[in-house]
């Protein structure tokens, strides 16, 4: 089959590789029916080293199972899936708090311990595909692009946004900042909205995306960043937000996050942070009592929460895709998000 | 009168300073009946450069009060109080939202700009004394040294140990870790207890005070440190606990709190940071969920929740002082909680 593998920095492939196929009695093999390029796909992008293996990329998507194994139980052949970035068993202890990210038997797509390959593929075998995949009933390969566009951001996007918007505590009334325009950043937007948010200030500069966060429910936007957009979102809020969504992942959006937060309020971050170290003394998170939590979203989690208002289209969080691609010109998705031309791109084997 | 100040590190003396005088309508002046020294003072205590002025120290205190301003309504001359470590007007939306350290009017003992002197004294005048300080009916100066002990902990060290187990999440069946044995640490420990907690484990090696904390609800205690005391407790509460209560404040308890935390748990601090950077990245808080809260105690919202079991006798906060001395004597009582000689020391003017 083709699938999508990264050589090094802005060395994208779609090479031949063996099909995928049924190892263990829990497993399944997915066809791809449409799956796309993360912003966190990016990272690599920007900094990998070459490698002559190269390194199976993708971790959104949603397919039909082709085929299963002797124990799983709750998809079968034909089956149309969502399938969440990460694998999970669905029993364990943190699968039943619903933090399968922390599964302990689970793991992540292009993982060598797994086994698994990546998404931007035209198959993917599923390890502990009871825990992992979530059916859905009355959909199959032939819906239409709108349909599955919105199905595809379950299985990352939107439940990465509505992560953030549940640990920030977003209630009936909150005001919150969302800081990032990315599709993450606009999801965090829609959610907070869901969630009954009454104060939406969104932090983007991209006029296109900004405008989709308002669609979504922003109530404010913020194009200035640094200690400008920390003054400005202050002003707006009256001395700083209660609840600030950091979608980003780079250490000035943590620092923003810091500067805009009001006393008592909450820092939810999703964006993967790409540092180690950031300030949580007394004159950034102690003094005035600021929690910071969030982490990788356990989408499995939310999927049949989230799930009903995207099928009847309530909600519309396929509209962060602006392109699409086939499979083989998967490295022009990468440039185009890269090069900021598109904001998330649909991969279509 | 006599007034207890820091001149410079290992530099504390009792001198004589004006009496405290009325200044706002809203001011009251306390003459403290028992005051004490309080692990965070040991901090300036070991680096605080020399001075020839010097700074009122004291920041816990209770007392009767001498005079009130024109515009008090709450206290009047002869009624005992407590006086949390914070002044706060009682009516911002801060104090409202039960956040009085963070009053937009408020500030702390030995303020500058409020300027208000430190507890370890005869005397202190209170700005804001409608907002600060807690009368409480049917005590007064000739009460029990032990009764005293108990009203003194909830100007500060039983509110900070309440905070951190309220932030921290502390629920009936919790599994709670407590870094740091000193008085904040052991009032976490008991708070912990009192807020339903069935797994309780003291990180700490002096056998005095563990033994204390295993009174006030500890069920297991940890004497190692580092590595070896992160093993211990991942073994204890098979694979690490989902609380984490830090009172400490170095950044070696911040480290061992990030070692011990469970996926999906919670970090509460209530030690105050001597660092300001710290682990935040995927490695440490992110990759599994941690939330870090915590913050400086608003204990002025915990006092009436508080103060019941502590006048009936049902808890026994006080438990934590070890020593008592004479106010001339302040100077000792440094040096021997400096010495961990004492745990806490009360100053009796």
């Amino acid at each position: 089959m083709r699938a999508t593998y990264l050589f090094g920095a802005g060395d994208v492939r779609v090479i031949d590789v063996p099909d995928p196929a049924l190892r263990q009695p829990g497993d399944a093999v997915v066809r791809v029916v449409r799956a796309c390029v993360c912003g966190s796909d990016l990272h690599p992008y920007h900094s990998m080293p070459s490698t002559s293996d190269g390194v199976s990329m993708g971790h959104e998507f949603v397919g039909v199972v082709e085929e299963v194994g002797a124990e799983v139980a709750t998809v079968r052949r034909g089956d149309f899936v969502i399938a969440p970035f990460a694998v999970s068993d669905g029993t364990c202890e943190f699968c039943r708090a619903g933090l399968q990210t922390s599964c302990l038997h689970g793991g992540f797509w292009n993982d060598q311990q797994l086994g698994t390959g990546g998404g931007q593929a035209e198959a993917v075998r599923v390890p502990l595909a009871d825990g992992t995949l979530v059916k859905v009933p009355g959909v199959d390969a032939s819906a239409g692009d709108q349909r599955l566009a919105g199905l595809l951001t379950l299985s990352d996007v939107y439940g990465t946004g509505w992560h953030a918007a549940l640990r920030g505590g977003v209630r009936p009334g909150s005001t919150v900042t969302v800081i990032g325009d990315g599709a993450v950043g606009l999801l965090a937007v829609l959610s907070a909205k869901q969630l009954g948010a009454q104060r939406i200030v969104l932090m983007g500069r991209h006029r296109a995306r900004t405008d989709l966060g308002r669609e979504f429910g922003a109530t404010d936007v913020v194009a200035e960043r640094g200690e400008e957009g920390i003054a400005r979102v202050r002003q707006l809020t009256g001395g700083g937000s209660e609840i600030v969504l950091e979608a980003v992942g780079h250490l000035p959006a943590y620092e923003q996050a810091v500067g805009i937060v009001r006393p008592g309020g909450t820092i939810s971050r999703v964006g993967v942070p790409q540092y180690e170290d950031a300030p949580v003394g007394f004159g950034s998170l102690f003094g005035a009592n600021i929690t910071l939590t969030g982490g990788p979203a356990p989408v499995r989690a939310y999927i049949e929460r989230l799930l009903p208002a995207v099928l009847d289209g309530t909600v519309q969080p396929g509209k962060v895709f602006d392109q699409t691609v086939a499979l083989d010109d998967t490295p022009k998705a990468y440039a185009a998000m890269d090069e900021r031309r598109a904001l998330k791109v649909v991969v279509r084997p």
